[in-house]
């Protein structure tokens, strides 16, 4: 049986929250999911003093913007995985799926220098196969300026 | 004038602890560099509970791999660039040196769970042009088991 | 003194020429640029039974696709430099300039089986740097579907 | 059943011919298939004028180069999915199996001009899933400089 959207919304908050709050590093980041739909995915992240790199310009490190694009394009592939399964799935399937999905390689291209008040991560899927999904993400600053693009290659369960 | 070698000693040392303490990100993630020198460099990670990533294998985040990959990196790059230097540099030189170093882009491989008490980081250049570095990363266990390698291109000064 | 806009017309009908004339293995694989403008380019390869990899599908070769994208990407970064230089280029200069335009690095993309009977080829530039620029290229096939997807770094002069 | 050695032997020979004598664009470029052992893969290809990119400085075009990479590394998984294989397969099945492989994602950096009169290139594998496999490639020229280096993401069958 196919899922219908009010099942979608349960399982996408249910997702939110269990990568918001389950997994650790993201909560050390702090991160937010703005929106988070079949088709959409827009996460926040707020500039801390503790994640800046180069503490001259005050810009963040490559290493955070890395990690919100890998997480962000990981987060993507799964969604494009639950939105293909035919039928509903209990919250611990969802669960052992999302344990299941990881990343295999990733591309970092940092365009722009970190700097803002607060980031903003989309990602769209390029491929989405069988047994693996291509994402690519976009990071954002306050000022709508691309700071950094990303490609991942994801294995999905 | 050529640096000999206790003038880079002297600056290799304080950009361990540039890097270990002066960068916000760097000081989050604990990093321990063990052993910097001209042609070698290894840096060391603790496993914590907030580098977690997947919460059911209990392995690290494939944020954290990516972010240690990078700076090791750009560390490596930026003792390239120092090694090539043909006069002595002030601290002051080294500092500014240091944040002109950039990432232009990365890739990492994600090959084995990051399971382990410790990590382990390693680094080699495979271009070092006037503009431009080319190196790589290795990022193993406790165990030596190969987790990750990375391939970044940098920004020298 | 800034280029004037038939100065430029002048140039990109010069590169065009050098591009799919002068260079080798463009001719090759008989490359034709379509449109080249300084915020545009689109080359065309036209199918031929000796670039085909996979005999049983028959479809495009993967180092036939990441040519197409590396060589768009380059010229897309080359057209770059062209469009910043703030004064007249002699022939020779345009010569020699292309001749120092070179890849760092490339990413490659494989999103769905190259069929078609001809390809197009188009690059958006990401960063435009003073040593470096980051490029982003799409190979379509005759219906319009994404075949793949690069992403270059390139050493400009 | 296990296979022997004397069968991968035959089937290695098979795939030898498939790849330099049945896939087309490879015999364009003219691939020599040096050695090809379970462990152990080097291919030569000859320069040619054809191969040129830069025509002042009369070095390998950058397409050529990562085609080489591309094909050696999917070479190289193929020949770790035929050795992971617990019995005996058929010429028909390794002609399937082999058109089953492709490549997901390659990341190729440029780190020499590729100048000399052959180049080799050899292919060791990183990782070897059951979906996926990891190969890093070297291209070296005929003084041993190494030209480019590769990592490729295969999809096996």
């Amino acid at each position: 049986m196919k899922q219908n959207p009010s099942e979608y919304k349960t399982h996408l908050a249910y997702i939110k929250k269990l990568y918001e709050e389950q997994v650790p590093f993201n909560k050390l980041l702090g991160i937010n999911i703005l929106k988070i739909d079949v088709d959409e995915l827009c996460i926040q992240l707020e500039m801390k003093p503790e994640f800046v790199g180069n503490f001259i310009k005050k810009i963040l490190h490559g290493g955070v913007i890395s990690s919100l694009l890998d997480l962000t394009g990981g987060l993507m592939a799964f969604i494009g995985v639950l939105k293909r399964t035919q039928r509903y799935l209990s919250f611990e399937e969802v669960t052992k799926r999302f344990t299941q999905t990881g990343t295999i390689d990733l591309r970092v291209d940092y365009l722009n220098p970190g700097k803002g008040k607060y980031f903003l991560s989309e990602a769209s899927i390029l491929r989405l196969g069988n047994k693996i999904a291509v994402v690519r993400t976009d990071l954002k600053n306050d000022q709508s300026v691309l700071i950094a693009s990303g490609t991942g290659t994801y294995l999905i369960g």
